[in-house]
């Protein structure tokens, strides 16, 4: 058995062998590896660096006694610092893999996207978690920025997490159960140590008390206030030897600081405004570290020397020209790209590459792209040899222009001045040039269309590698380019297309040589890889639907996003069916779903009845031992009910107030306080609401007082979209009468669109407070959302306040404004009077678009959106607006509204003097306009009713009078007369923006 | 090339080998590997426990700007725990010396007595340093207690130095030049890091940076009033956890509270108030955190086990008997004993196998004894086969006894009642029981004695290993025991005698079957074992001769200690030469020879007229290669020598007031202040004493100013011997005038017995005030030395107080006494009156002790001892009696004076009234007396010349007159002339000790 010891000294002595450095673990406590000044300050500048090291990084946090099976205050960390990257980081990691003895064709290894960022420290970077059979054992990533620089050249790093990777290989449920060293007897007569020969020495016989002392300390010993003394001395001398311009030891100062701050945060003793200040002062200091280091590293002339860039790659040869039409392949490989940025490059690739061929005169068949996680395959099934020939006319001087000017046009052209011709443009005739273009030969002539198309890539966000050239979601590193047989000649960047491609990695040859464009999908199919994504979205619900039958059945429509997800993270899809034990099914069903959906990709099975069966099927790329690989997530999948039980029952153990306690640790943002503050918050909002809708219960007032209490779970912490479900499962569990415990669920609702909504009129109430003090504050501090960055979800947010409030009926007269002024007021921060204003239009906005969404004609709900402060309203107005705008009545109302807004002189108030009307058509509006009281409020059916006396008269006052007479004092009459009729819709409708 | 990461690597693979478990270094900056708890705690209790690790050990004190070549703010060790000791640790650590590659057939490897205490954390152990070519490379401990608690079982401590030895096997002459890891460019297509593929990255490029920056902060930049901060706020942490009972996070404050004391210090700002309550409270902290750790795993029940003892030995089968005599051969196999332990080790078992042979029957020759470093070996050249059968008579009740004591006796003996006979003891007649007893064999006889022996050993400081029953200077090993062809059955403790004895280390076959006692000294000699120190040191002195012949010699007389040294630290002398840069002989001499024969044991090789040539001779042990040894040892001494010259340089550019500066950072004792308080009392008693002498002058002002200063230089605060010798360099070098350069370094003077006495008169004032505050205040505090324990060395500073006063007549007129008295008038502590009479005292005994030891008589000296005080005066009256005890009138005055004493009641006082006396001779004896003069002062020529007329009225009177007349007028005269004649020789001598 590989012992835990034995296996930090394979990956040391592997990667060693790989030129990289061996160095020794930070002697100061650290959070991570990458702490180490080994990566935060050899990543920064020019030179090159390659080291791995063990560290045993310390996390307060973590700490539980020793009495989790899978949490440690301290665990281990093999850190991997790859600088430049080597073009190969990902082949390199699996070849350490197998120096574990982890046999990579047998297991189910993958790169599921997860990118990194340490706002603390300015850095940031992009990649993947790495799973062996569903376990995240190592995170891999393109270190992009560090201590807020760009890193130039980017490092990969790779950190392994030791203890999770060796109770895989061991096969233990515990941490403490890792054998860490064998307990061999001694070669002379001394005696073995640890519980006997076989057994060897375990982790928690070595580590056990340290980790149960430790995690006293952190949680419950540690002295407050000496702590925080200690964060002060070691910020300033941070600061000291900033400014006499030493990193080095200022690094470990910052250390120092952050190692202080977790302990303070494990200890509960970080308030809100401590925590924003003390991470923007680490963020300035480790700024600082950087920026001296890097200086420092210049002064000495870069020790190290300089990283060398890799040199421009050279197409291929261009080869001699064809005749027939072949198929075109085009194959970009990447690195597993995130299933999103995968099928937003497929559209890209086919939009982009459509184009392109279109710009030649290439005759061509449509554009096929296909994604995968690690390709982007176009397919042109037929391309011409050949571009026609080609007559190109170019406009010269006007008949007539000075001599020298047409030779001069000639001599340009490279046509004898004889040669040239005429031609009319436009009312002129030009000298001409007629020039006579031999078509392109297709692989030349693509060759500069498929390199745009590679350099136009771009993802969502955006990474750098080892090629000066290229910007991508993750490394692109290698390009097939098929015209028939021949090779099409791209160069980009670094990189130069063949007819190479690459297979899954585990292939017995991952790299073969294409035939032709035309064999190019049967050599991948042949290897197993579906290229197509509907074919793998297809293989995966047939597959997973074999697997689960007859017993079970997989809700293909309730898990399409997954689905959807898993289609762009396999090659080849191999579903496979595990369990696990039933007794995990008493955890509630949104645990259970979440654990397997969110963490594991995992598709739940369930019954008939849809009850959850104690099954899941995952999908492994390519061929894999089923049993191994079953074996190996269904160990991950307990590990981590195990740690959701844990929680469940801990949390369950804990009571409610002491819960929501914990939310005033939690910081909601840097200006709008704790959680806790929030909570309160959104608890005052809802009941003032609640008053003046005169709506008031026990109920609401208990579940304000409770609510998003479950932020303070153990369980919630850990999977935050189950934020409500655990609150009402808690509260019931802690004796809350029902309806209080639905309200606290119903809170959080919706989370997302589409989402249920509150039932409840509590319940409602609380999610309309959580949203406008979200909103308010968010309004007022980081500002609306513009764009695609909506770091808090204010759309959603808004979205749900929308859809709430359109739910409610009984909460119509309900001014979301009036809300949001009321929120306004309670955030710890001034909020300006404009952003109320900008609120109020973005809801407005918000509401536009989805009702139009729906299906709702546009000229309506812009006519019903002044009323989107009462969104309920805004619905109640296009409902009779479906009807009447089939009414004559109705109509003929709005139309006269709407043509006395056209014929009134701007500022026209309503009232007149009638002893000045004369005509008997006015005299008879003036009359039917007297009679008519506005008692409709926002109902469009009782307007029609109460207008319909008007509609006669209207008709003849259109039809006999001349508003604008001569004598001004029936002109004003008649206008005001007509601003009367007007400001009947008043309030009612934007009557303008009503198509009749 | 062996890089250091694969050094490391190596030497963690070998020892995983050997069962050690792998840990990381401490994530908080220790010292040393010694402070990691996976030493510190676990050699606690009963345990098992095998480890290894690195440990990069920082040493701010060490900061040097990464500019000394051999000198680092943080040094890598590698530490190696193994608990229990397995037996055989020293040849399982030469396999790890092999495992790096390095031939110890061909290396010249040594342990070389090293023993190490940590009085901050309550820990000591004995061992050894390891040599590698003369080369410090490894410490090798056995610890023996730590924080306070006595280790039970002990472990071997070996913490390897990794950048010497790094240097060595690169040979390197700067650390930065170490190849840390190979420059190899990379398996793929990424780069190489470093200068180049073949030369490697070094450790300046690795670590260069660091060093330069954390030395900044350590001597420079650290901040004083913050890192005190951090020393309280972390030692009242530490006390918390040990209140709250968590051993492990309160070590972890406990190392903290060293690493911010250590900072403090080479800051330079502790003081010596601070450092002594420091260390009370650092040795207080971890010794509540071993009870504590000890108390947990107590309570946990030993979660690793329980170390087993070995089980005590079975003697060897007892041979059959025998009929002619045979030699005898007894060796104690032990590990590598100190010089002066081997040595006191003989003789006692010399002694005591001398004894126990005498106890018994056996004929047997005289018995001799040899040491070496690793045996003891006792041989008698013949001892009987058998003991002579014996009749034994044992005594009974007197004859006439009652019938049934009669029987009782018999019973006892074992004898029928009618059997008893009788013999006559005194007068009386007994019965007796006659027993014949048959000899014993001699084996069997033999291994009582030879355990005996065995058990009976004990060294100076005595340590305990892995035999329960024995304790010794180091471990016994094994025993080797023959009579004859047979083994002697001695079992002691874990060990039995067999017939096999151990060779050097290096042996193709070290150990081996002896034949016989017969042979045995022929199988040492001929596997080149030297088993005769006589034998050895010839072997040294003409080897050494030989080496340096023709151009040098060797100072044998002047190096006889260091060759008696050499004798004992190896078994197989080898003497070769090496030879080194003359450049170095710009060095002082002392400096040279003080390197060569303190540290490296080298002999200095002198010209004819006495000045150091470029050479010098080290005895290895064994046969080594020569040249390989040679170069290697070159290497040390030059790294020694450049070493040496970096500080000699840096300190002759540090002006002479910063050094003197410098000392008040050094502790004299907690009690008595710093360095530089001592040298203020120094100097301010020279300059007191001098002026109540007149002896005041301008040279002793400036060199009192000066005094001790170099004790604050880089090159004593190395080498502490060479104090004064580079006072009076340093001093002429700043341009001191040269009397006040020599009276600094006389102020040092003598710094052992049979060294220089200071030549003028301010160097000898300097050196008594010295010894005198020194006496002074450690009478006060730590108390006069009594038995073997002297650690202040008191007694060296007695003698040297006398032997300088002795060497100046010209102080002949200072008391010591006086002396004292000023002394203790400036110690900072109070001083009880009872400390000046006993220091007095001590001087007495200690004047008395040299005085004899010189060969004066010992009732002269005795008889002048009442001037101790003034010791140069004793002198002048012992160099006067050596004449005047054969002057007949002196001898006829001391004899009436003795005379007089001896008759005179106590309490008679001198004075008579001279009208009662009557007779003729007590008239004359009046008149003399009445004539006599006493102006002789302590001038016995002078007193003798002026008591000359009393010689005949004194013989007249002891003839004539009878003293006690019944007349008590008379009587009273009588006696009174006589107390005048006793009194005129009263403070001269103390005249009863005096033999005449």
């Amino acid at each position: 058995m590989l012992t835990m010891q034995d296996a930090l000294a394979r990956l040391t002595a592997y990667w060693t062998a790989q030129g990289c450095l061996t160095v020794q673990p930070m002697n100061t406590e650290v959070g991570a590896g990458t702490l180490n000044p080994a990566t935060f300050l050899r990543v920064l500048g020019p030179e090159p660096w390659r080291v791995v090291y063990v560290e045993p990084s310390v996390r307060p946090d973590d700490s539980r006694y020793g009495e989790n099976p899978n949490r440690l205050q301290t665990h281990t960390q093999l850190q991997v610092i790859l600088k430049p990257d080597p073009g190969n980081p990902q082949e390199l990691y699996l070849g350490s893999l197998e120096a574990l003895g982890i046999d990579i064709r047998a297991h189910d290894v993958r790169f599921v996207e997860d990118n990194w960022a340490s706002p603390a420290l300015g850095a940031w970077g992009l990649g993947w978690e790495v799973w062996l059979d569903g376990l995240e054992i190592t995170q891999f990533t393109y270190f992009q920025q560090a201590g807020g620089l760009n890193l130039e050249p980017v490092s990969v790093e790779i950190t392994y997490g030791i203890e999770r990777i060796i109770m895989a290989l061991q096969d233990k449920t515990h941490f403490k159960e890792i054998i860490y060293a064998p307990g061999i007897s001694v070669p002379s007569e001394g005696p073995g140590i640890g519980n006997g020969a076989a057994a060897g020495i375990s982790y928690g016989e070595v580590f056990g008390q340290s980790e149960y002392e430790m995690s006293r300390y952190y949680l419950d010993d540690a002295d407050v206030a000496a702590n925080r003394q200690l964060l002060e001395i070691y910020a300033a001398e941070a600061q000291r030897l900033i400014d006499a311009g030493l990193p080095v030891p200022a690094h470990t100062y910052v250390l120092k600081c952050s190692q202080a701050f977790n302990v303070l945060d494990s200890r509960g003793a970080v308030s809100t405004a401590d925590r924003a200040a003390e991470f923007a002062r680490m963020r300035r200091l480790a700024g600082d570290v950087a920026r001296l280091w890097v200086a420092r590293r210049d002064e000495q002339g870069h020790p190290l020397g300089l990283a060398e860039a890799l040199p421009p790659a050279t197409a291929a040869a261009t080869p001699a020209a064809k005749t027939s039409p072949r198929a075109l392949i085009f194959e970009i490989g990447t690195e597993e790209l995130p299933p999103a940025e995968a099928r937003s490059a497929r559209d890209y690739v086919q939009r982009a590459l459509t184009e392109g061929l279109a710009g030649t005169r290439l005759e061509h068949d449509e554009v096929r792209v296909f994604a995968t996680p690690r390709r982007l395959v176009a397919l042109v099934a037929s391309v011409a040899a050949q571009e026609p020939d080609h007559v190109r006319q170019v406009r010269g001087p006007k008949v007539g222009a000075p001599a020298k000017a047409v030779e001069g046009f000639a001599r340009g052209q490279g046509v004898p001045v004889d040669q040239l011709e005429t031609a009319l443009y436009g009312e002129a005739e030009h000298h001409v040039a007629r020039k006579h273009e031999a078509g392109g030969a297709a692989a030349e002539v693509l060759a500069p269309v498929l390199a745009k198309v590679v350099t136009g890539l771009r993802g969502a966000k955006n990474m750098r590698w080892n090629d000066p050239q290229l910007s991508f979601s993750r490394p692109i590193r290698w390009l097939t380019a098929l015209w028939g047989d021949d090779v099409v000649p791209v160069a980009v960047g670094t990189l130069a297309a063949g007819r190479r491609t690459r297979l899954l990695r585990t292939a017995s040859e991952p790299i073969v040589q294409v035939a032709s464009a035309e064999t190019f999908m049967e050599t991948l199919a042949l290897a197993g890889i579906v290229a197509d994504p509907e074919d793998r979205h297809d293989l995966i619900v047939t597959g997973a639907q074999d697997e689960v039958y007859p017993e079970g059945r997989i809700d293909v429509a309730g898990e399409s996003a997954l689905i959807e997800q898993i289609t762009y993270l396999v090659e080849a899809p191999t579903p496979l069916l595990g369990t696990f034990d039933e007794s995990y099914l008493s955890l509630p069903d949104a645990v259970l779903t979440t654990v397997m959906r969110k963490h594991q990709r995992y598709l739940p099975v369930r019954d008939a009845s849809g009850a959850l069966l104690p099954m899941f099927v995952t999908v492994a790329n390519g061929p894999v031992d089923v049993e191994l690989v079953r074996t190996g997530n269904e160990a991950v999948l307990r590990a981590r009910y195990e740690d959701a039980a844990f929680f469940y029952r801990a949390d369950r153990n804990t009571p409610l107030p002491d819960m929501r306690e914990r939310l005033s640790r939690l910081t909601f943002t840097d200006k709008l306080g704790s959680m806790a503050d929030r909570s309160g918050r959104i608890a005052a909002l809802a009941t003032s609401l609640a008053d003046s809708l005169g709506l008031s219960s026990a109920t609401l007032n208990r579940a304000a007082r409770l609510v998003k209490f479950d932020l303070g779970s153990q369980l919630v912490t850990e999977m935050t979209s189950l934020a409500g479900v655990m609150a009402r499962d808690y509260a019931l569990h802690a004796g809350e009468p029902r309806d209080v415990a639905q309200a606290v669920y119903e809170a959080e609702l919706p989370r997302n669109t589409g989402d249920d909504l509150p039932a409840s009129i509590p319940g409602a109430l609380l999610s309309l407070a959580d949203r406008l003090d979200l909103v308010a504050g968010l309004a007022a501090t980081v500002g609306l959302p513009t764009g695609s960055s909506d770091p808090f979800a204010v759309r959603r947010a808004v979205l749900g306040l929308l859809a709430v409030h359109r739910a409610h009926p009984a909460l119509s007269g309900l001014s979301l404004l009036d809300g949001l002024r009321s929120a306004v007021a309670q955030q710890p921060v001034p909020v300006p009077a404009t952003v109320l204003d900008s609120a109020g239009e973005f809801l407005a906005r918000r509401l536009e678009q989805a009702l139009t969404e729906e299906g709702k004609p546009v000229d309506r709900v812009r006519a019903a959106l002044p009323h989107h402060a009462r969104p309920s309203v805004v619905d109640t107005l296009l409902t009779q607006l479906d009807t009447l705008v089939g009414n004559p009545d109705f109509v003929a109302v709005a139309a006269a509204i709407q043509r006395a807004r056209r014929i009134l002189p701007p500022g026209t108030t309503a009232g007149y003097d009638p002893s000045v009307l004369t005509e008997p058509a006015e005299l008879a509006l003036h009359e039917a306009v007297a009679g008519v009281k506005p008692t409709w409020g926002a109902d469009l059916v009782a307007f029609t009713a109460g207008v319909e006396p008007l509609v006669e008269p209207l008709a003849r006052f259109f039809d006999e009078v001349f508003v604008m007479a001569e004598d001004p004092a029936l002109r004003a009459a008649r206008l005001g007369l007509l601003a009367t009729v007007r400001d009947l819709g008043e309030g009612l409708l934007d009557w303008p923006e009503l198509r009749l």
